[in-house]
């Protein structure tokens, strides 16, 4: 059987990747009377006292919404909510699997920013955090902003900057292995939707030297027509030389190349127009802007893609479990810059300084290191910058 | 330590009553290939081209989605969204342990009734069922009404019919135990909220004889001032003699008191003005409209009430989770009056002629066997009935 075969009929033998199980037994009136009517009245006085106390006598503190509204579901598009709930559940198996936490799928039937924010608003006193996913740009963006400004607890759109988070990681030990700075570096991202604008973002805070997007309708500069309003903004943080062309003019000169567009736009030539020993991450999945081989021919130094049959995986799991462990930990009210370039730092550091090579940038995804320690630093990034509400030892913050 | 110091205890200890727990192991490269990128690709597409597919390959054919907005949660009232989540995760456990249906919590922040059924319904498609639960009356009505109308799903207010259920299975066996006939008693039924008119409906269609209701106003009768619209229409088909007064008139030769009240309104000498033999449901909690060895002291031959310390517990966990396990066994479209009929019945049938005693007439609340015989009772039903997608062998119905 091929491969899809196989994971079609899985599929249906698994009938739901995940399920809901209770963490007490209900089997006699003494258990039921406890868990249920009459005992639990006291928990639910306890939290209408203090609702702070729902993270502590409800699941709240560990559980995650998993939210999307089926509009761009891996690279398959708008295929519809219920079309989108494998993707969710296997998210939420992978969210318990490698960082302990509780996650539940959403998906919900509209396309309207206003009301998906007001339904995730509604819905999040039930949560301790709000994972958006697969929710097409620009629409992610206001949705993410609007439902960070309202709610107090975390919403993290993971296309974005769990992305954003693994492409820096490999990125910061890519520099290592080739003896370059971020501040000296030309870094051109090919690709201007959701994750391409969060990685331009992410390492500007890390003080990349140039960075030049580039779409479909060429290099973002300034005063070009037809960007969305994030493009906008960041044209004017970005491309300061206005170069004006397409991917090959970009990509002439610099040092890394970072793709989140399309497969197989990318040729061996191209990469030897490059600077000498480049750093090529092609992660359009699951056929990458170009393969592995076809980069190394072309004189590429260190490549990295989203498939786990080459070298350096940039995988979204290396980050998002760890990021909202962290998180939930402390009670954090979002996850911000801080903990978000704490967490880059954190999946570089696992991987030292004898073991790197061009071959090994990133840990693996089942290095089980990995989610403790993005959690820790997320946590303590997220006490330093004031957005966490309980120490690591629970004790209240103020 | 008392009982409630003991339950807030044991809720802290417990940080949660469910988690969410995954069906398959992630624990190499290629199981995460089938479960998540790329495979999970193949069943994503399969669902985009039939919808219903949803309910075989995700978790939605075995999921509930219990909804409150914590405005009447137990006796405690309106304590809010937060507060109410210890008794939504409670009722996920029963779900879970008496009918291994999946149940998850969802607790909305709002009180409008447009709102609460916008957000129910883009939720929907991730859902095989929803149980509403703790919500006022008479808002509740009409949300649950609106819901069903807009969703494929079943939609079921607990509070009001799970109870209906469940006592009229008692009273058809109190029958029996008083040598009565349905049509010839006269009931009266203390309390016109939620629970206490889906106990009149339900009692209706089984043909019970005389049925009168009462509030805080006195009896329910047409033409009355100050009642909602639940209580116009039934005070239409109720209270033929059309009797004016309060909980004593109403009581004086009656056969059977249902209450659904408030505490300690009852004495012994009103249940003496019944008829000879009267069965006796003070069904208020923690503390019921008459403690059980009063209302004997009265002259009541059968006594039920809610709690568990007496014989006859009328308990919702009698009829819930075996209902929905049903409906979800033959992905009913909703959950009508002959599945709730077949559900009453079957919980009485467990008692059989030779145990039944007035201190025996429903099966203890762990009788494992309830759960099935009212799963079985209700997917015929609802076959029968026409609302059912597919037949319990999972054949598609047309």
């Amino acid at each position: 059987m091929d491969f899809r075969a196989e994971a079609l009929k899985k599929h249906y033998e698994w009938n739901g990747k995940i399920e809901i199980t209770p963490r007490v037994r209900v089997s006699d009136r003494e258990s039921l009377s406890l868990a249920y009517t009459p005992g639990v009245a006291e928990p639910c006085m306890a939290i209408h006292a203090d609702v702070e106390k729902s993270y502590e006598l409800t699941r709240r503190s560990n559980l995650v919404a998993v939210v999307t509204d089926g509009t761009a579901v891996l690279g398959l598009g708008d295929i519809g909510p219920e079309a989108g709930m494998p993707v969710m559940e296997g998210k939420c198996v992978l969210f318990k699997e490698f960082a302990d936490v509780d996650a539940f799928p959403l998906c919900i039937r509209s396309k309207d920013v206003d009301e998906i924010v007001r339904t995730v608003y509604l819905l999040s006193g039930s949560f301790g955090g709000v994972n958006l996913e697969d929710i097409a740009a620009p629409r992610c963006f206001e949705i993410e902003r609007r439902l960070q400004e309202l709610c107090d607890i975390p919403v993290f759109h993971d296309d974005q900057h769990g992305t954003a988070v693994v492409v820096a990681a490999a990125l910061l030990n890519a520099l290592k292995v080739t003896g370059r700075r971020m501040e000296d570096i030309t870094c051109v991202i090919n690709g201007a939707g959701s994750a391409g604008c969060a990685i331009a973002r992410h390492l500007l805070r890390f003080g990349v030297g140039e960075l030049i997007l580039v779409d479909l309708q060429g290099t973002l500069v300034e005063g070009r027509k037809g960007m969305n309003q994030a493009q906008e903004a960041l044209s004017r943080m970005t491309n300061r030389r206005r170069l004006i062309g397409g991917l090959r003019e970009a990509m002439t000169g610099a040092d890394v190349f970072i793709g989140v567009s399309a497969p197989n736009i990318v040729t061996a030539e191209m990469i030897g127009c490059m600077k000498r020993d480049p750093i090529v991450f092609p992660m359009a999945n699951p056929t990458p802007e170009i393969l592995p081989e076809e980069a190394f021919r072309g004189g590429a130094k260190v490549v990295g893609t989203g498939r786990s049959d080459y070298d350096n995986q940039i995988n979204n799991v290396l980050a998002f479990p760890g990021i909202f462990r962290g998180a939930l930990d402390v009670r954090a009210r979002e996850i911000n810059e801080e903990m978000k370039l704490a967490a880059s730092y954190a999946i570089a550091s696992l991987v030292s300084e004898s073991e790197l090579s061009p071959a090994y940038i990133l840990p693996h995804a089942f290095d089980k290191r990995v989610g403790r320690a993005v959690a820790r630093a997320v946590a303590e990034a997220a006490m330093r910058s004031g957005v966490a509400r309980v120490g690591l030892s629970g004790e209240s913050v103020r």
